[in-house]
């Protein structure tokens, strides 16, 4: 075993093992070791198959063909349909449920040459009812959620990347707690064939990473393969501006100060900064998100509801009967105010590059029992819009703080390119 | 058994029931007697279970409570998830594969009362390739697809009402084809979850049935309780245009006289009506819906091409290869078009109720190895408004000609009240 594989990115895996440097063995048995001695601790597997992986990897190493992802170790989110793992949907319902196959998104990571480590713990149903999971940086805080075992095992350097998705703040939020990068794509960019829906308007895959480029090259093969390299922002710094929202005042003073920090050091760094004031359809719109949210997850779930109520926790309960007692009218009162909201953002867009916000309240949060607050994703969520979260320090309990990068919708490239060079900034920075 | 029963349609028999005037018990075995007489030649049911259906229909007599379609037999199509059956996509690599829950669609009907009879036939993973059903006006000719068997099982008289789904053209073409109403709701209006994906910015449920009060009805549970009673045109008929569309050369003269005869009809029983000519961003929908399609099924239907070549269709093959070869700048033109024609048809909506249009090129093609054309629908589906096709008269060979209203995006419940007042006028004229 080579010490310290387990701590490239994804890119960087393909890149050595393609040159030769290394092999897949050598860096999935780096990445088993890490989980076999840290997993116990973090609770960031429900499922987890070593023998499985590293014959993936040898016989990665015997092949002739590599994909863009060769040899490269990745995790799935268990509410992601997979031939070789159970998928449980963080319920016990469907504990050690077998599907027939893959989701799309798992086929095209095999495709391109991924090996699936295992599947990581979910929030029930992807809402808010917590698994196991601990946060790497503090065992006592949550891990944040629904990704958070994604998140986990890749802040604590099991995998360079893992499968995620978001319906309220279930990327965003997790990566902010746990010190990683945490994407969520546009709206309908990848398919969801094989993912469970909660509510088809919201739902996004995403990914968890610690490199950007590990986003760009997950989200190439998510495409099929990319005509156009993404814009470079080397040169010409992004246009970033801060937009702090119908709910700064709600979260943590080191949450603002994080916001502040960063925008002056990109404005140090050349960027063209600025702040923008939302515009009053957004004060309401982390309501408007709850509204769609309950409504469509009343449907989607139904099937649980009607026939398992004694098997579903309290607060998922709560979601669908709220859901029911949504009028048609009002859904569609919050579907309305979301398309007019997102035609003024658009043209705030023509400005800016990037819309920098908040991620999260604040550090994690004390206690595994509850994952935290969504307030600072849920209004991007109904948007649509891609977002990004980048880690961006510490917090006085010496635990990660990040702030969040949201694009125009339906570019995601372009997004992903200005989130590198924030990234790059903020690194020195921190 | 009280012969008929089986004829009747779903809102009839569920207020029959609640009047005591028959019995749910009744009703399903007119539908079972219905089906053993006639499926061993028309081949609608993929599955179908007698005696479950039979107990469901005693305990719904014996049950205090009573929904909406309390008693109704209704059907699936093979692509909807059932944990009372096998759900198999029209694939030999699904077959007999037993999902653990229902899709909502299916559970929100069984919450209404409703009984599930059975799975129908849907071509291979709902796209061309057929399955075993005939038409039941005549065994020689297709009944269309992809929702074949739903299509046919209400046709004949062995359900009132079929669940089916559209992506191209697989619920207004089978229901043209077959003589029945056939109804595609606004994309996203009903919920998807276990609902086989083919491409997800086109595939829609819809249903199959021989009333438009039972559309109706189906609606408004699927919908959840609706706050609004549907506008009713008694008093003011529907303003209605006939829109030839770019393909109107392309199909059968008695096409194009039954769309021009049933326009005099209407006109006749003081509508107003008018002509409308379609905008020019038209003339390459079709164009545009394949390529959406192809882009996207060759991602949702990855793992089945990876996995099982040998076991699809050379049809399906060819789709997925079709999609891998489409380039991003391709699709993302395709969606751009789609986007600039639905902005100029909301406009043309501000005049007009529902455009008249053709279902299908003509009668139901002989022979059934094939599903026949999908051009009059695919520019529709792409444009995600709802659609209904309404029987109206024979074809020189006796099978059924139909027409095709098309209503605005998300306003499914004026249409439907405006189909009703056109029904009503055809049914005269037939």
């Amino acid at each position: 075993m080579v010490p310290g594989l387990n701590t490239l990115g994804a890119a960087e895996i393909a890149r050595r093992i393609a040159a030769g440097e290394t092999s897949a063995e050598a860096v999935m048995e780096a990445c088993i070791a890490r989980i076999t001695e840290r997993d116990l601790e973090i609770g960031a597997f429900i499922e987890f198959d070593a023998d499985r992986a590293l014959a993936s990897a040898r016989a990665a190493d015997r092949s002739e063909t590599a994909g863009p992802l060769h040899g490269v170790p990745f995790a799935i989110k268990d509410i992601i349909d997979t031939v070789d793992f159970a998928t449980g949907w963080g319920s016990p319902i469907y504990e050690g449920h077998q599907p027939p196959r893959n989701a799309s998104c798992v086929e095209q990571f095999q495709r391109a040459g991924a090996i699936a480590v295992g599947k990581t713990v979910t929030t029930e149903f992807a809402y808010f009812h917590p698994g196991v999971t601990a946060n790497p940086h503090n065992r006592d805080h949550t891990p944040g959620g629904s990704s958070s075992g994604s998140a986990a095992s890749v802040a604590d350097r099991m995998v360079p990347l893992a499968f995620g998705s978001q319906t309220a703040a279930s990327l965003i939020r997790p990566a902010a707690y746990c010190g990683v990068l945490g994407y969520k794509a546009s709206h309908g960019a990848f398919d969801l064939q094989g993912v469970m829906g909660l509510a088809p308007s919201l739902d996004t895959l995403g990914l968890l990473a610690r490199e950007v480029e590990d986003l760009v090259l997950a989200r190439s093969v998510l495409c099929g393969r990319s005509d156009r390299v993404p814009p470079d922002f080397d040169e010409t710094p992004p246009r970033i501006a801060l937009m702090r929202g119908p709910h700064w005042w709600d979260g943590s003073i080191e949450m603002r100060d994080v916001c502040q920090r960063a925008l002056d050091h990109f404005a140090a760094r050349s960027a063209d900064v600025g702040e923008l004031t939302h515009p009053e359809v957004f004060d309401r719109l982390t309501e408007h998100q709850a509204t769609v949210m309950a409504f469509e997850a009343a449907r989607s779930r139904i099937f649980e509801y009607s026939r398992y109520r004694d098997r579903i926790s309290p607060q998922f309960c709560d979601l669908v009967e709220t859901g029911l007692a949504v009028t048609r009218d009002m859904y569609l009162n919050a579907l309305a105010e979301r398309s007019r909201a997102m035609r003024q953002l658009e043209t705030l867009f023509l400005d800016v590059d990037v819309i920098l916000a908040p991620s999260a309240p604040g550090e994690a949060p004390e206690g595994l029992s509850a994952t935290g607050d969504p307030l600072y994703s849920r209004g991007w969520t109904l948007l649509q819009v891609p977002c990004v979260s980048i880690p961006a320090g510490r917090g006085p309990k010496g635990l990660p703080l990040s702030v969040q990068a949201v694009g125009p919708l339906g570019n995601d490239d372009r997004l992903l390119a200005a989130v590198a060079w924030m990234h790059r900034q903020l690194r020195e920075f921190i």
